[in-house]
C-alpha cells in the first residue's frame, strides 16, 4: 500500500476489502482516529467521560444521531466498513475481530472518533526528532498507571500512557511540539521517574513493546488511547465495538488542521 | 516602594535618586531589562553575539546610534540615570558600582537592553506554579555550564543557567508557559541530570543562592542573563557598563506584549 495514497482512496480500499490490517504510516499527513461504538443509552456517559478526560480521550468527531454511520467532518466515512479491523466486546469482554460490522449495525449505535498518537509522532519526526518506537520498528510501549481518570457513570479506571524516551533538549522540544496538538493527546502528562505514576519497570510494558532507553535519556509519558478501552472493560456495556490496535479510521483531516497554533 | 507604581513613576524615582537598589517585584507586569553598554567599535561583535545566542542574550532593544542615551521603544528612558545601580568594567575587570553614569557618557557608547527572567517568573506565578527562589525569598541559583556559546569576535564563553525545581506535571506546564516568551529566555535549555551540562552540585551555585529541591522534583535550567557578563569578562573591552545584579532597567513594555502567542 502506497503511503502517499489519498485518505479517500485508502478508505475505499479498506471498504472494498482490498486493504486489511495496520494503517500506520499510510495516507501520510492525515489524521487517523481511534474508534469507540456504543449503544445510545451508554453514549452520554461515555461522551462525558471523554469531556472529563480530554488528554487520554480527545474527541475529534461523533455521530450526529444514533444509527447514523456517517461522520461528515472526517470525510465520506461509512463507519460500518471503513476500519480495517474491528474488535467486538460483549459485557466488557473481547469476543472477536471482524473486518465489517454491517451485520451488527442498528439504529441504536453511536460512534466516537478519538485522536491518536500517530499525528503527534508525525509532527515530532517532521521536526527531526527521533521517535524510538518508529526507529526500532515496534509498537509504542504502553503502561497502566496509578493516575485515576475522572469517572462518568460506569466509565472509570486508571490512565494508560505511552512512553517515548528523549535527551533533555529534545524532550523540551517534544513538549513544545505536542502542546500544539491537544486533539491528539497534547503534551506529555509526566516525564522522568516512572515510579511516580505507578510504573514499576519500563522494560515490561502492559501493552505494546519495550523500547531501549539510553542512560542519559528521560522517559516522556503521554496519555494514551488505550485508556478508554480499559474504561469500557470496566463499564461492561452489553455491546461495544472498537478498532483493532493499529487498524485506525483514516480521515480527510490533515494533521496540521488539528494544530491550535 | 509601592509594587503597583507605574514604570514611568518608578523610573523617575530612580533617576532622581529617590529609589536605589533592587527592582524585583516593582512595577509589576512590566518588562525589566538587563543592560550592557559598550564602545561602538565593540558593539557590532556584541550584537552578533546576541543574535547567535538568543536564549541567554534575548535582545529587546538597543541604541539607534552611538551616543544616544534614549531607548524610545522602552519608554522615556535616559540610560545614564535610569538604572538604580551600574557596574563598571575596565579591560574585563570589575572596577566599581555607581548610581549615575552621566560623567562617563560619551558619543561613542552603545546600549543593549536584554530580556530578564523576572518576566517569565511572573507568568509562572500567574499560572499558579510555585517558583522556589520566590517562595524562599532568595536570588535564583545560577551555574556555569559546559555548554559553549556561539562566539562572535572576542565574545565567547560558556552558558550560565538559572535553575528552578518543579514536579513533572508543573515542569511540563512551565515549559509551555515559557515557550510563549522567547524574548525573556524562552523555554528551559535542559532538565533533569545536572551533570549532563557540567553542573557538579546543585547546592553550590556559582551565582545567587541555593534553593531546596524535593526528592520527587526535577531541576529545570534556563539560559541566564549572566551569560553575556561572562562573555564580557572574557572579551575584555576597555570599558563596559552593566546594571548591578537585581537592579534592572524598568520599561513601559508589558510582559504580555512579549508573548509570541
Amino acid at each position: 500500500m502506497n503511503d502517499s495514497l489519498s485518505p479517500q482512496a485508502l478508505r475505499h480500499a479498506i471498504r472494498s476489502g482490498a486493504h486489511r490490517g495496520n494503517t500506520s504510516g499510510l495516507a501520510a499527513g492525515f489524521v487517523q482516529c481511534n474508534i469507540v461504538i456504543l449503544p445510545a443509552d451508554w453514549a452520554n456517559d461515555f461522551l462525558r467521560f471523554c469531556q472529563l478526560n480530554p488528554r487520554p480521550c480527545p474527541l475529534v468527531a461523533m455521530s450526529n444521531r444514533p444509527g447514523d454511520y456517517t461522520l461528515p467532518p472526517l470525510g465520506d466515512v461509512d463507519i460500518r466498513t471503513d476500519v480495517p479491523s474491528y474488535r467486538l466486546f460483549r459485557d466488557g469482554k473481547f469476543v472477536e475481530e471482524t473486518p465489517d460490522i454491517t451485520p451488527l449495525w442498528d439504529d441504536n449505535l453511536v460512534t466516537f472518533a478519538l485522536g491518536c498518537s500517530f499525528s503527534f509522532e508525525e509532527a515530532l519526526l517532521a521536526d527531526g526528532l527521533e521517535v524510538r518506537n518508529v526507529t526500532e520498528g515496534v509498537n509504542v510501549p504502553m503502561y497502566r498507571t496509578s493516575i485515576d481518570c475522572n469517572s462518568a457513570g460506569p466509565f472509570a479506571g486508571k490512565m494508560v500512557v505511552s512512553m517515548r524516551p528523549f535527551h533533555a533538549a529534545d524532550a523540551i522540544r517534544a513538549i513544545q511540539i505536542c502542546t500544539r496538538f491537544p486533539a491528539v493527546h497534547g503534551a506529555p502528562v509526566h516525564l522522568g521517574d516512572p515510579a511516580l505514576i505507578g510504573i514499576d519497570d519500563l522494560a515490561r510494558p502492559d501493552y505494546g513493546d519495550a523500547v531501549s532507553v539510553g542512560a542519559n535519556e528521560l522517559p516522556l509519558f503521554w496519555a494514551c488511547g488505550v485508556t478508554p478501552q480499559v474504561a469500557l472493560e470496566a463499564a461492561r456495556p452489553p455491546l461495544a465495538i472498537t478498532h483493532s490496535p493499529g487498524c485506525m479510521l483514516v480521515t480527510d483531516l490533515r494533521n496540521s488542521q488539528l494544530a491550535v497554533m
